[in-house]
Formats: C-alpha cells, sequence, structure tokens
C-alpha cells in the first residue's frame, strides 16, 4: 500500500479514504461491531450502542446504506418495523473493522505502559 | 467482539477506542502507511503524505509515540537529524489499518456501485 495513492494533489485525499472514515467513525464502528451479531431495529440498536443521538445514529446508518455496507428492511406492517443487517460487503468491513478493535484490546496494555514511560521521561 | 465491551455508562467510550481513533485518524493512517515502508526523516515524511501541516504532522506523531508506536530517534549531530520508525507494536498497527486499507482499495467498485444505486432511487 503506497501511501501516495491514498493522497491526491490538491484534494489531498483519495476516494477510498472517505471509505476508511466511514467504517472507522466513532458510531460507524460500533454500528459495524453490532450488527455482526444479528440484525436489530433502530432503537434496539440505539439502546445497544448507547450514549448515541437519534440524529448521529440515523446519519451514521444512513451513510453506510448508501456505501452499501447495511440493507435497511422496512416491513409493510402496521406498525412499521424497519430492521438493520449487514450486507456482504458490510460483513467484510465489520470483520476488518473487528479485527483492528480486537487487536486495539490484546495490545491496550502495552499502549498503557508506553504511556506511562512516556509521560514519566517528560516530568522527569 | 461485543459492542457493549467498547461503551461505558456516561463517558461512553473505552479507552480502547482512543487507541483506534489515533491509529485510523486522517494523518495517523498515512503515517502508518508511510512508515510501514521505511524511516522517514520528519521533513520527507511532510512531502511523502502532502496536505499535512507542521502542527498536525507534529501532533500525530507525537500521539503514536505516545502510543508506543512510533520511535523517534533523535541523532546527537549537527545539524540535528530525526528519524521517525515503528516499533514492533507500531508495526502491528500498520499492518492492520493496511488490510483495512487494501480491503477498502479492493471493494472500491462495489462501494461507487452501491452509492450510485441509492442515488438513484431517490432521485427517482
Amino acid at each position: 500500500m503506497k501511501v501516495s495513492g491514498w493522497v491526491t494533489a490538491g484534494e489531498g485525499l483519495c476516494p477510498q479514504r472517505l471509505v476508511l472514515e466511514h467504517v472507522t467513525s466513532r458510531w460507524g464502528v460500533l454500528v459495524l461491531l453490532a450488527l455482526r451479531e444479528r440484525s436489530f431495529r433502530f432503537s434496539e440498536l440505539r439502546r445497544e450502542i448507547g450514549g448515541v443521538s437519534e440524529k448521529m445514529l440515523t446519519q451514521t446508518l444512513q451513510t453506510l446504506e448508501r456505501d452499501g455496507m447495511v440493507h435497511r428492511d422496512a416491513k409493510p406492517v402496521i406498525p412499521p418495523r424497519v430492521d438493520y443487517t449487514l450486507t456482504e460487503l458490510g460483513r467484510e468491513a465489520a470483520d476488518q473493522v473487528g479485527a483492528l478493535a480486537e487487536w486495539t484490546d490484546r495490545r491496550m496494555a502495552a499502549v498503557t505502559a508506553a504511556r506511562r514511560s512516556y509521560d514519566e521521561a517528560r516530568s522527569g
């Protein structure tokens, strides 16, 4: 992966970069990780994630739907019922993001130790 | 990976989440991908990445150094010479981020097609 392929003169960033930003955004990560387990209705998903406003969750889901990662399944019933699931593409994204998240879990102790020694070296 | 492990009441996000934000930040990604190829001096790295201000690159490198991902090697010579390299932890992070970046490259056509059909369905 060449960095030069990720930076374009003037605009600064290539389109791939925007996709990466969507799937690694604060709420994007949590939506992908939740939907990796099972499908969710909107309000359920909001409770599962916690701390996300209705507006932000709506926006995150729309972005991921437009990118082809999330399928919005609106059932024609009364009261209306909408389920969110991952598409095949979304499952691939969720697996990648999941691997990265699991890596940070596994290596958190090393990061914490590095921070402590960095701060100590500068406070001495 | 349980979502609930990534969200903590009140604060909203766990410490792992912050590490993930550092390595997937706009410039964090590009720094990791560049240093994955070889070590760089500051000004070289700035040219390689392109479009990044001196201040932002300094901040990004400091954050990654504090997290134990980047090693800042200051040689006691005149004029001063500073090389940036990945630590073992940083190499692991770069490999994870590289895999994600390569995946977005590979799947960009599918994302573009999904966006087109999403936009068409809404403009009809």
